[in-house]
This record gives C-alpha cells, structure tokens and sequence, in this order.
C-alpha cells in the first residue's frame, strides 16, 4: 500500500521517518505512557497502574496497517489504540489508561511532537544552505552582473546581492518557522470536551507534568483553536517559496542561453532517459514542484479554521496529512537546495560576457553595501 | 516509510491499491513492453528484443524502496527504472528499449491509467450512493419538514427533495468526471520534445498501438499542455465537493437539537474514546475533511498550468501527487456516503415534530415534482 | 470607493462593465419585471399590476452606493432594492412584486447572465488568439528549433509545433468553458426554501416562461447545489492557465539571451519607469499575474461546495464575486494574448542561431503532422 | 465602472477608504515628493526642484480612471504618473523626479501604507471584539453548559470557556498580523534593478530619510524577495479564520432546535425577503464567507513567491489586488464579530434546557481557571 514512488522523489528518507507510522505510534505510545506516570504522580491512579502501561507502551507490537483499518471505520487512531492496549492490561490498569483524556488529545500530541521533530531536522538543512549562500554571496559581492527585471535584461547588479537575497528570504522563513513552531506546536491536553474534567482538580498539573515529559510548552487545551496550525502551515510555505526562488533563479540561469550558474553535478542526478548528454536542474524542480503543492496545503488549513464548537467534524482531522506532506515538501526543497548551494558552479566568464552583451555599463551602485547588510542585519539562527 | 495511519482512514483499501508502487510500476512496465512491441509491429526494432523486453517487464521483480531512492535523485522513475531494464537485457534488446520515448511519457502513461483505474472505482461507489438516495428521495418525496436556510428554520419542504439535491449534486458530478477522464486522460508518447522523432516516421502509428494496447484514446503529445489534468483534478473536486454537501446535511440532521436524520450504526464506527454512548457522525467527518483538503489540491495543479516550453520544470511533476491524493479522497468520501445513503436512518417522528415547532404549516409547495423532476431529468449514468 | 488602479490593469473595460452595479441592477430589475410578467401569465398576479412593475424596473433610477451599504447589512441586494421597488409602487403592485422569490433567486439569476455575458465576450477573444495562432502555426511548422525541457536545451521541434500547443491548450479550455457555462449557468428560482411555494401549483410554468425571457435555461433550483458554479470557475481557471502557458513561453523566448519571439511593439505598453530603453513583456505579465490568482479563487468556490441545507450560510454568497475576479482576469488575459497572437515578433534568425549552438541537428520528427494535428482534430468553435 | 455591490457587503467603508484610488494616488504621490525631498537633502536635487516637485504632488488632480487604463497598458501605475507629473514640472524639476527609483518602489510603497492603515483599522475592531468577550467569557466562566464535540452532544462545559477560547483565537491571530506588518511592511526603495545606483553612493541615506518621512522601517530593497507579505497575507487569513469561528459557533447556537446564543437584533440586518419573521446571522455570514475567501488568496501570494530574478513577472503584480481583498474581507468579518459580541443575546434557559437534555451532569471540570488563564495568559494587544 505504500506511495513511495510518489513521495520519495519529493523528499528525503529522513524527514519520511519522522511522518511514517512507526514515528506516530512511538508518539502516541508516549503520549498514553507519560499520561499514566502524571496522573499517578498527581495521585489519579497507581503507581503500580501506571508503570504497568507504561512497560506496555514501551514493549508492544503494533501493526500499522490493521490500525490503519480499524482507525478508518473508527474516525481516529486512539480508539482502537486505546482498546488494544486496554486488552493487553490487567484490569485495574485499564481501567486506569487514557484516564481523562479524548482522541483528539493523542492525535495532536503526536502532531506536535512530529512538528517539532520536522522543524528541527529542516532548520539544518536551511542553515547549511543560508551559510552556504553567504559565503557565495560575499566572494561574489563586487562581481559586476547584468540584472534582470521582468525576465528582460535591465541594469548592472553584484552578483553577490542576487545570491544575499536568496540567503535573506531563506533565514526569514526559517526564523518565521521557529517562532511559530515555538508558539504553536504546544501541549494538547483537554478531555472530552476540553474541559480537564474528570481529574478531580488536578488536570492543570497532570498538564504541567504531561508537558515536560513530552517536551512540549504546557498550554490551555485548543482542540478547536486552530491558529497556532495555520501559522505552521503557512511558515513552511513560505519557507519553501523561498526556496523555490532560489530554485527558479538558479534554473533561469543555468538556461544554455545564459550559462552563468547552475546545480552541481553529481551521479545519479538530473539525467535525460533520452539525451544523455544534458545535465537537468533536478534540484530546483524539486524546490519548485514544492512551491506548487505548498499553497493550496496552506489553503486547506486555512479553510478549516472555522471549526464546529469544542471539536470540530473534519477541520483538524485534515491537518495532520497536509502539515506532514508540507514537512515532507519542505525537507526535499531544503536539502536540493543545500546541495546546490555547497556546489553552485558559477560561471565568471558567463558573467562578464553577459553584461558586456548587455551594454549598460558597470556600475554595480550599492550591491556590496546591500549584500553585506542583507547578511548581516537580521538576526544570525544559523549561528549554531 | 509507510504512512498508512495517514492516508488510509481518508480513504478505501482499494483505491489506494490503484495508486500504490506495486500498480504504479505495473503500468510503467507495461509501457515499455507494449511500446517494444509496437515499435516491432512497425519494423522499428526486431520482434525478438521486443519479445525479450516484454518477457522481462512480465517478469521482474523490482524494490521500490530502492527505485524511489533513485528516482528521487534523478528526479524521474524512468531513468532508474530503464537503466535496471537495460542491465538485464541482452545488448541489441537493451538498445530496442525505451526508444524514441522519454521519462515523461512513462510517468503520465502511469498516470492516466491510474486515472481510469480510479475514476472506474469511484464511480461505482457513487453510482451505489446515488442509486439508494434516488429511492430515499421518492419514499420521502411528500414528507413535509422543515426547511432551513442560513441555518435557521424557513419554510415546509418535502424531506425527499432535501435528498434529491443531494442525488443531483452527486450525479453531476459523476457525468463531469466521467467527461473528463475521457477526454484527459490519453496517451501519452512524444519522445524526448514531443515531435516522436527518432521513429523513421512511424511514431503516429506506434502511438496508435501503443494507445490500443494500454487501453487509452491516441492523442497528440501534451507533455506541457496540462488542461486535461486540471479538469479532471477540479471534477473530482467537485465530485468530494458533492458527498461533503449531503454529509454536511447529514450532520446537521444528526445533531441532537434536530434528530431527523443519522448515520447508520456499524460496529467499530464513529464511537468516541472518552464518551462510549456517544454516536459521532464519523462517515460525514471523512467526506467533510476530504472536502477541506480538496480544493487546495486543484490549486496546486492550476497554478503549474503556465508549464515551460516543451516540457516544464516542476509542474507536472507536482501533478501526479495531488491527483492520486484526490482520487484517495474521493474515494474514502464515496464509500462513506454509499454506506451512508444505504443505511439513512430516518426519524419520521422528528420531523414532524420540528416542523410543528417552527408552526409554518406543511405547504411543501412543488416540491413533489421537483423531486421527481431531479431524479429524472438528468442523464442516468448510474442505470448501468 | 473604486479600485480602479487595482482591478483595470488586469482585465478589460468591457469585462469591467459587464460585471459592474450598473448590469447588476439591471440584471436584478429584470428578473423582477419578468418574474411579474411571467406571473402576470399564469393568472398569480393581475396584469396592471405586472406592468406597473415592469415599467417601474424599466425606469427606477437607483443609488448603488446606497444600496450597496444597505445590502452589506441586510446580507443581501435584493432586500432593500425590493424594498424599494415596493415603496414606489401602488399597494396592489407592491404586493405582487417578487411573488414566490427570495433574494438568492434574485443573486443568482444576476450572476448567471453577467456569466454568460463574459463568456461570449471572453470567447471572442479566446477565437481571436486561436485563430491567429493557427495561421503561425502553420507558416513555422516547418521551421526547426532547439525544443527545450526542464529549461534546457534538448532536441529540435517544428517552431509551429510550440504554437500549435499553445493554439489547443486555448481551444479546448475555451470548449470546456462553453460547455460548463452552457449547463451550469441556468434559471435560479426557487423561492424561500426552494419548493416554488405560494405559486399555486404553477411554479414550474412560470419557471419556465422566466427562464424564457432572461434567456436562461429552465431548471430546477440549485440554490445549495453549487456544482455547476464549481465546474465554471474552474473552467476559467483553466482557460487563465492556457493563455498563461503561452504567456510563458513567450516571456521565455523574449529572453536576451533568447530571443526567439516577442510582444509586438504597442504605445504605452511594456515601457519602464526606470530604463527607457526597455521592452518589458507585459502582455505577458497579464496572463501569469492572473494565472497566480485564478486557481485560489477556484478553490474559494470549492471550498463553499457543502452547503447547509436548503440555502447555505456564507458560501454562496462568497461565489459571486469569485466569479467576478475570475472573468475579469480572464478577460485581461485573454486580451493580452490576443494581441501578442496577432503581433508575435518572430525572429528566425535566432531561432537558427540557438539551433546551431545547441548542436543537435535540425530533425524536427513528426512536428509537421503533429502541428497539423493539433490544430484540426478539435472540435473547431472558431470557425464562427 | 464600480462594483460597490459586490464589495461593500463583504467589508466596511473605512477600509474600501483605505485601497480605493485616492488613497492609492496620495501614497504613490507622497512617495515622489518625499523621494525629492530625501534626494535633495543629501544633495543630488536641487532644493528648489524637490519643492516644486512637493507641492505638483501635494496639488495635482488626477483621473483614477485614466491613469487606470493607461496603467493597464503599461503594466504598471508609476509610468503614466511619472509621466504626467513630468509633463506639469518645469524642465529641471521634471528631470529630478522619481530620480534612482523604479516602478515597483513606488508599487510596493503604496501597498505597505495600506497594509499599516488597513492593520490599524482593523486592529482596533479586533480590539473591540476580543475586550467585549472576555467581559462575556467572564460572565458566563460557571454557567454549564452541553459541550458539542463532532456536531454531538458531549459533555459539560462552563459556556464561557466556549467563549474564551474564541477570544483567544482572535487575539492570537491580531497579535500575528501585528508582527507580520511590522516586519514585512517595510521601505522599498531600490530603483531599477535594486542596487540603489545613479545616486552617488547616497542611496543608504535617501532610504534611511525617505523611510522616515513615510513613517515605514528603512529596509534594504526586497523586490523579488516576497516572504514578508506572504507573512502579512497568512495572518490576514488566520485573523479571519479566528473571527469565521466564532462565527461558525454562534450561528450553530442560533439554530431553532439549540437557541443558546444569538447575533444582537439590528434594525436592517439579517431580514429575509421572502419571510418577515426570520432572523438570519447575517454578520456571520459575513464572517463565515470571508473564511472561504480568504484561503485561496493566500494561497496565490504564496504561489507567487519563486520571483523571477531581480524583479519577477507577474507574480508581485498579483499581491497588491489580493493583499487589498484581505484587508476588505478581514474588515468586514472583524465589524461583524464586533457587533456581535457587544450584542451577543445569550439564552441561559436554553442552555440549562440542552444540558437537562443531554443528560451528562453539570460537571465542569477546570472550565473556570482555563477560561481565567486562556484570557490572561496571552499578551494583552488589546489594553491600550
């Protein structure tokens, strides 16, 4: 049943892992083990109890695929999770698991942890292309290039301004995704309607203690608060659009017609099953094949805001494959494009030739000031 | 890698099956063998290698994983997947393979078969749920009930013309797809920039075979003319749009201020986590979410409509996703629908007990006849 | 309160006006007018009455301002405009007016003449650019040229066969356009909860004769049922994205390092602000700036498919101006392709000059035939 | 040439005030007069040159509608403006104007003033909303209420934790659009290729000095570099997602067979022209269709993103038409919302009925200190 052939070419096996069903059982195992340990700490159920679910959720078999069924015809994965692991325990201990808690908590506890992994793993491969870019950026600051407006050949630019640019617009991005991913992939912890009931007064500090076993910011339950997703949604899209202008620039200019960058080459990449001669911008396609998919997953969330009173009928259950296939398109577009930003081959001689053909003369006005100061005036993530 | 926790509670077993690696490299060998044994029929390669490459795409055993590796790195399943073909043929049929086609025309061959492989399953879930709610229509035809509009009680209707809508809707929406499948999803086989050159001026008469044997209409290359995809993308759209108008209905029906319409019970389904008497309208959640996330998806394709030149750089690649997503969703939506059409639990008692509360009489004005009149005025694709 | 400087660069004065307050009212008064006269026939209302309200409509000179600002609160035009018409009528008249209608028959009915209106405009210019196209097609189908995929160079096509490409992405959007308009684009009257209540039985008749004088197809009302309004803002989109492939390629080709084709030269068109001496393809522009736009409008309206009930809270009425944006872009468009069809600037001796560099031979297949092909094996709607 | 009537409905006077054409021509001539300023300040007018360049700007009357059309023409506003002032200047002043800048510095200029007039007016309705429900959360922070959980009865909730957790959203997503504007609404000033040249190396400084005069952050140029109002275009629609549901939740609570809540009685607002007795939630409407707006225009700014070089073709061009809607659709919904929730009539006796009738209990949980921390623990924007 898998897609691979379809989701692979857009990404990479790494940010897969952190999306596969492996990963959203181990996070919704967590999710009802760290329960258990909170509420027995907060004097909810046994010790005893809640070691014996968690001992379980650390050492059961599941079979994604059965789940998968069962979780069709249920509406959600945590029901027949939540039966399965209750077969699997001595009575009071079942009794005992999920106390308190609703499906919903458990799908976006595995969301946010899945977020949280996603975003970590995307910010690398930004960095490396942000810190690629502007060491390109600065050897290339005073190159003399003919800039393009409009796609027609306009007026002398640095090189390096149009290479800071891309740097500038892929650090922002980035920096938007942390913030929201700070703000927003928080602790989802409400009950049945959202209320914390059931926990004898103790729900806010089985939070606390949920939280930080998790590794997730505590917060008031938002099961039909769907803002903080959106921002996530819509700061991978911009991430990826940023990419995806460095991808269509560095296409634009690999055309045999300019010649003055293009992809490194690397075996195995950007082949022709017909010519096999001609060295294709796969990388930028990546990048660029995202930025298409990207906005219309955004526009999916989006339209789901208005969520039906204290959990909604099907808004949030359509977040959860958009945000990962936005992860997933993200990732592919990042490391194509930190590939080609380790390797760009810039082309000099192209350059100057160009420019000539041009016939506007030299001046580059400010492009090393603005270069510089794109570099440095926002705040330096990539610092680590 | 897999991510069926994700995709399948959206979907069916069986559409995913039309999509998965197993079918998708199916058709791609399939390609190849059926254009060897064109090309022979035409005298362009001997009808042994045609014979040797048709053996071995019937035969071999391939590992996606592996493939999609490659593929990703390529940015083509073609290139890995010919250059594996090739190393196990002998030298002359080796050379006979693949000829005068391109990466493309083996990744929208795969595509449009998919397609036609979809739109057939689909249709006969809808044919199913148009089929039971043409007979609830008719049986419910001079019920009087209370309309709504903009969610608050308006006047009398017929409850059967409430279902005849959705009957049309759907029925609609069927015919669209229909038409556009068959007029979209056709052969695709150009060549390396789409003049099939290369092919000593048989390349019309190989499409043509080629077209017989796959099963699609002949057509011309539209390797960056994408109208077809888009069509087809947007009515299934509309198709998802459809199921999500009567589930929409159906939920609100099924609410407990209201009670004049339900889901049928089926084990396993809609129960709740937190709350076991509850009857969550879990059938209307799958085609409710479908519906958020659709129209995004035939954004994406829309937007990569302006493709570059002979072939485009990350348009079309984007496309074969979003429609294999679309006919997912379409697919979890229509079988919803179809149990749900077939098993409506109707409370007759309800109904007239909130049209009494809302005290506009029982004139139901026409609505008899336009009931009638939905049901039978349109094409009946589903008499079938 | 305009936006003139806003919505004018991208679309057309005519398009503009077939879509202002000016034609809504007008349209609105005359569903009114011959809702009376069709009423008036089948003995609802008396004659005089009919025909003083007729010539009320015909001569009621109305502040669209006010009534835009009236309708903002009331939710929709037609509550203060029948408000209006009643107090300036005779009690008897008064009472007649609007008999068996509510404000969606009255929406809808004037969204879907202003649809047909910017149809047959948008056709016209649609005809214009595919029948120029064809005749340039067909003077370069013999012509070779370096074919280009994923932005590089490949092998050698008929420079027609690219024209030729564009000329059938055009003609079978503007068909499938034709097609949707010509079944979706039908008579709205359902009255309040769509049963044609209040009519004494002769809704369907006078349906039948309203649609008659608006010039509309008769129809069952459709008032929650928006899958025909669905399938013709697609249907736009689509038309959007044929002209803007074209639009792509001809910015491409327009390239200084290119050079191919370009814009003909027109006063005031393309100039830049900064640098005199260029020739900005913004014709172009038009088409992909629209292009960008049109697929999120689309989604819009796919979004709004599950409707509430009898008459929907927000989606319907988000379609109207949707609509609007979408044949307003494509009219831009359309027009800009139009003229750069009729006045492309061909430079043959670059084409042969990029052939010769890219080095690949001038064996341009079948493009001859294919060419051919293109332009006669599609219904022809031109013709005209 | 207006289209108030299918504007207005959907946003409020004083934002159409803020995007209409005077507006949009006073800070297209702000620009050129502050530009002369700045550039004569640093030497490189003549004083006497910018003054009379200042006062043709702060006098001059322009055609909206003209200058419209030939805008259409030239693909952009700054030509037949620049043009025209040059033509009422003297000789030396004439060549003074617009010195070092580009058609897109003053494009963009204009739409950043916008985006922070329109934030403002927009802010304080959200202001207005978010303050009147806290008092509303507060009020009702005890009184149980059935909590509703996929359309179904669940379990207890106090009713002003329902409430809070809407003015959370609201408040969440007015402190987005904050940020976004106030990082994204920034200077752009570049000229033709976005190097600041022809200025003598004094760009920095006429930026820094122009930037101030115009009351906007200084920035380097950000021409193709289009994260920031991506940014501010997200946030638009989060905002108008969060007041859509509110909007969704109130007009659920307004149906006949709940009757919890519903939208305060406003003489002309939610009537029907069909049934003089119904009360529709009309200013939801406005919401809950801004909601399915909003997504597809975001969607398209985000399409936009991979800008062609240094400065794209069609893709910012695209921005300032959607970037206008969403401000109109966010102020019309953010009105509605405000009106409501000063107004909102809360029917306590129902709600004790729908509890009674569910059965569950009255148990709350912590409903009271989540809906005290959901309203204090978040910055407070709105106490100024």
């Amino acid at each position: 049943m898998s897609q691979l052939l379809r989701t692979r070419p857009a990404t990479t096996d790494a940010m897969l892992a952190v999306f596969d069903d492996a990963a959203t059982l181990r996070h919704a195992l967590a999710f009802e083990a760290e329960l258990a340990r909170a509420e027995a700490a907060e004097g909810l159920i046994g010790a005893a109890e809640a070691e014996a679910i968690a001992a379980l959720c650390a050492g059961i078999a599941l079979d994604p695929a059965a789940l998968a069924g069962e979780a069709a015809l249920a509406g959600t994965l945590a029901i027949p999770l939540v039966a399965r692991l209750r077969r699997a325990l001595p009575e009071a201990a079942a009794g005992s698991l999920h106390k308190g808690a609703t499906s919903q908590d458990v799908a976006d506890t595995i969301l946010v942890r899945q977020i949280r992994e996603g975003q970590a793993l995307l910010d690398a491969d930004l960095a490396r292309t942000a810190g690629a870019l502007a060491a390109l950026a600065r050897r290339h600051a005073a190159t003399p290039a003919i800039g393009r407006t409009l796609l027609q050949d306009a007026l002398p630019i640095g090189f390096g301004l149009r290479i800071a640019q891309w740097q500038a617009g892929i650090a922002d991005a980035a920096e938007r995704l942390r913030r929201e991913v700070e703000q927003g992939a928080v602790l989802q912890f409400g009950g049945a309607a959202g209320t914390r009931a059931g926990l004898a007064g103790r729900g806010a500090a089985v939070a606390a203690r949920l939280a930080a076993a998790l590794g997730l910011p505590d917060a008031a339950p938002w099961h039909a608060r769907r803002g903080g997703m959106a921002g996530i949604a819509a700061a991978l899209a911009i991430v990826i659009g940023a990419l995806g202008k460095m991808a269509r620039d560095v296409s634009l200019l690999a055309q045999n017609g300019v010649g003055e960058a293009r992809e490194p080459a690397i075996p195995g990449r950007g082949g022709s099953s017909a010519m096999a001669h001609k060295r294709n911008p796969t990388g930028c396609q990546v990048a660029l094949s995202a930025a298409l998919r990207a906005p219309g997953l955004v526009a999916g969330l989006l339209a789901g805001l208005p969520a039906e009173e204290e959990r909604g009928l099907g808004g949030w259950q359509a977040e959860g494959p958009a945000l990962a296939e936005l992860f997933l398109l993200a990732a592919g577009a990042a490391e194509a494009m930190a590939v080609i930003a380790e390797g760009l081959e810039i082309d000099e001689a192209a350059i100057a030739r160009n420019l000539a053909a041009a016939g506007p003369g030299v001046d580059i006005g400010e492009s090393e000031a603005l270069t510089e100061s794109l570099l440095t005036a926002r705040p330096q993530p990539f610092a680590r």
